[in-house]
């Protein structure tokens, strides 16, 4: 490339967005950051590149973009006038100049991702956006954690890809996962070295399962062992998911 | 009357309401929750009344409201009826029937609002619905709150009023005023038997003004003996304020 590559971490509220992907009819994030800075480099065609795809109504509070362009302006500056020009649903929390080799998805060593739930019977408005509503039944948080203490380390995770089978391999890491609860919101921490497409929010549909107290903890063992999508929890929705941290 | 007269609690994100009030060609709660009614009845025109207007933009936590109907569906049918037929951003806490005497605007003894302000330098996107970002300064909350008690108790408070000179009289009695802070997140709450138009707005606004240091604490006790709105501080947006509890 040889043209300077920038790291940007940005936040993103997904719920008006399809997802960071651009397409051609729908307002994705990606499409929305690149026309800004395009309009910011006067024209040069610039491509971001993200750690991940996050889907429709999945939201970020750090996900991490990179860019090459000829653009010469100080980070600072950037800064500034991406903030200044971006709608209110992204914000930008740092700009950085990085080396030519950092590349947002492929050096990426671990992402860590946190799923909302509230089980409060009523539903709130104010969270509607930000939590997976769940009235049905009040969760056991502690079964739940046990549960995902069985998901710890490196498996074979096929029981949790929508895409099943995976065309490379569905072998991951996950190196922390805790469930616990702050009154009536539970909160799904995964970090993993890598995640098979909806893998978080089909484990936090089969932790729900286990928290309601349908499974019991060591059913989700047997699950990743046996490998069959069909026997785990459903897909939990999209408004619940934050990308919060991607490392490298 | 004489009809059945049902009091319910309600919260809404005011966010894409323009107000409660209903309005030719704006969507408002009113018109919302009334539009359902009559569907609900099969026809009959119904009004109902909140405790207070809220503004553009403004929330609810726990506004009161109340109807007169010939409906006879009991109040728990009538509370699943409801939440099944609201948007999302509007939501039915509670339904009862009450007195035919009750109102849920004359009756009302207290109201109690609460203002939330983010003082972080750099936007949250997930707060930006339900708080007035205030990058420019960390504001001192010990202060705010030393200045917000010389509002406590009956006073005239047309230094806080926008639409100045208000007709009747603008005494009021606050009842309890506090600011406290998590976080980067300050929180104004101020209760009273009844409030002046944009009155916690243009208090939040002073007191804001105290907090970055521009004004002593003291200021706003002249400021009150003074009764000049040009002297208090500029009127806080909207998005911060939550109406939260009405007392009867």
């Amino acid at each position: 490339m040889g043209m300077p590559n920038t790291k940007l971490i940005i936040s993103y509220d997904g719920t008006d967005f399809f997802g960071w992907q651009r397409q051609k009819e729908h307002r994705s994030v990606q499409q929305t950051m690149e026309e800004i800075l395009e309009r910011l480099s006067g024209g040069e065609r610039i491509v971001c590149y993200a750690s991940g795809r996050t889907d429709t109504g999945v939201h970020a509070v750090g996900q991490v973009v990179h860019f090459h362009s000829k653009m010469t302006m100080p980070a600072d500056k950037l800064f500034l006038a991406l903030n200044g020009l971006l709608p209110k649903d992204i914000v930008v929390k740092s700009v950085e100049r990085v080396p030519d080799e950092f590349h947002a998805s492929f050096t990426a060593k671990r992402k860590l991702y946190r799923y909302v739930i509230n089980d409060a019977r009523a539903p709130d408005v104010f969270l509607r956006r930000y939590a997976w509503h769940y009235p049905y039944s009040r969760l056991n948080d502690v079964v739940m954690n046990q549960a995902a203490q069985y998901l710890l380390g490196e498996h074979d995770f096929r029981c949790f890809e929508t895409n099943w089978p995976n065309r490379k391999t569905s072998v991951r890491t996950i190196t922390y996962i805790n469930v616990c609860r702050a009154d009536q919101l539970l909160w799904v921490d995964v970090e993993a070295n890598g995640f098979l497409y909806n893998m978080v929010r089909a484990i936090t549909g089969t932790l729900v399962q286990v928290g309601r107290g349908y499974w019991k903890p060591e059913y989700v063992k047997e699950l990743v062992e046996q490998g069959k999508r069909a026997k785990a929890g459903p897909t939990a929705p999209p408004e619940g998911l934050f990308l919060m941290r991607v490392t490298y």
